[in-house]
C-alpha cells in the first residue's frame, strides 16, 4: 500500500507534463504541442517505424524511454533544440529534476526510471540511438505538415535543421535519407526562410 | 520507401488525436484532457503499476494497446463512459474508424494494430483486463485530484462510478480495493454530488 501511494503520487506529479509546451506546432498549425502529447506521438512512431532501426533494438525499452524522456521538463522546462544559449546549464537542471521526480517512486522503480532517462540522454546504446532518431522525426514531420511554422517563427535555417538532425543517421541511415529529402522539399516549398 | 510513406501518412493522420477531448479534467482542473495526453498517461501508469496486475501480463503488449486504443476516436469521437445513450452505435462507428485509420498502414502492420485494438475492446485476455483497469485508474485519479469537477459537471452518481469501475477488479483486485476507498473518500469530501 505504501508502494502504491508513492506510485500514485508520482503519476499525479507527472500530470504536469501536459502543461509544458514545446516550440513545434501540431500538424494543422493551430497550436503548439505539449510534452505529454509529444511523448505519446514519439512512442507510437517508435512502434510504427521499428523496422527502420539500423541495429536490433529492444522496442519495449525504447517505448519506456519515449514515455518518460521528457518528464524532467516539468522542473527544467522545455528548451528549444535550436537555442544554444538557453541550453547552457540545462543538463544540470534536468539532472536535479530527474532526482526529484523519479525519486517520488519506490526506490527500485526510481533507479530503473533514472537508468532509462540517463540511457536516452547519454546516447550510447542501440535503443537510445533509435529513440533519438524517432524523437526527431516525430517533430520534423509535424514541422513539415505545419508548413514550417515553428522554423519560420524562430528563424531556424536549413543548415541548422540539417545539423541538429544528422544524428538520425546513427539510429537509422534509411530514415536520415528520408529526412534529408523532406528538408530539401521543405526548403523548396518555402517552409524554411533561409 | 512505399512502406515508409504509408507509415508517415498514418502518423500524420493520428496527430488529430491531440484534438479529441475527453470529459475528464487534468489534475489542476484547468481544462479537459485530450486523447493523446490520456494515451500517454495510461501507458506510463501501466509501467508504474505493472506489479499490481493479478495475472502475469506482457507489459510490452499492454503499452502498445494503451498507445493505440483511442485512435479510433479520431473518426468516432469520444463518448462519455457514463452516457449510455451516446454509447449506442459507438461500437460500429469505432469498427469503421479502425478499418480506415489502421488501414493507412502497410497491410501487416494494419492487421497487427487491428488485433491489438480488438483485444483491448473484447476484454478476454490478461493484458486487456489489466489495460482496462489502468485506463480507468488513470481517469479516476485525475477526477479525484480535480475535486470531482467532471463528475459534478455531468451529474455522475457514486453508484454509477462504482458500477463503471468495478471491472478494475478483474485486472487487479488490489487496485479495486484502492479505488473503492478513493471513491468513498471522494464522496465524503463532496467531490460527488449524489
Amino acid at each position: 500500500m505504501e508502494r502504491l501511494q508513492k506510485q500514485i503520487a508520482f503519476l499525479l506529479e507527472i500530470d504536469k507534463l501536459k502543461k509544458v509546451f514545446r516550440r513545434n506546432y501540431i500538424s494543422d498549425g493551430s497550436r503548439t504541442e505539449n510534452d505529454a502529447e509529444h511523448s505519446w506521438y514519439f512512442a507510437v512512431a517508435a512502434i510504427v517505424l521499428g523496422e527502420i532501426a539500423v541495429e536490433k533494438v529492444d522496442l519495449f525499452r525504447v517505448l519506456k524511454m519515449a514515455l518518460i524522456h521528457d518528464v524532467v521538463e516539468i522542473d527544467a522546462g522545455d528548451v528549444f533544440i535550436y537555442d544554444e544559449e538557453a541550453r547552457k546549464g540545462q543538463a544540470e537542471r534536468e539532472q536535479s529534476a530527474a532526482q526529484r521526480l523519479f525519486g517520488l517512486l519506490p526506490e527500485d522503480q526510481a533507479a530503473a526510471f533514472l537508468d532509462l532517462w540517463r540511457e536516452f540522454e547519454e546516447f550510447q546504446t542501440p535503443e537510445s540511438r533509435y529513440a533519438r532518431a524517432i524523437d526527431r522525426i516525430a517533430a520534423l514531420i509535424l514541422n513539415y505538415a505545419s508548413q514550417g511554422k515553428s522554423w519560420k517563427r524562430h528563424g531556424v535555417s536549413k543548415a541548422q535543421i540539417l545539423a541538429v538532425n544528422e544524428r538520425i543517421a546513427l539510429g537509422s541511415p534509411a530514415l536520415w535519407d528520408y529526412v534529408r529529402d523532406l528538408i530539401e522539399d521543405a526548403a523548396q516549398r518555402g517552409y524554411i526562410d533561409r
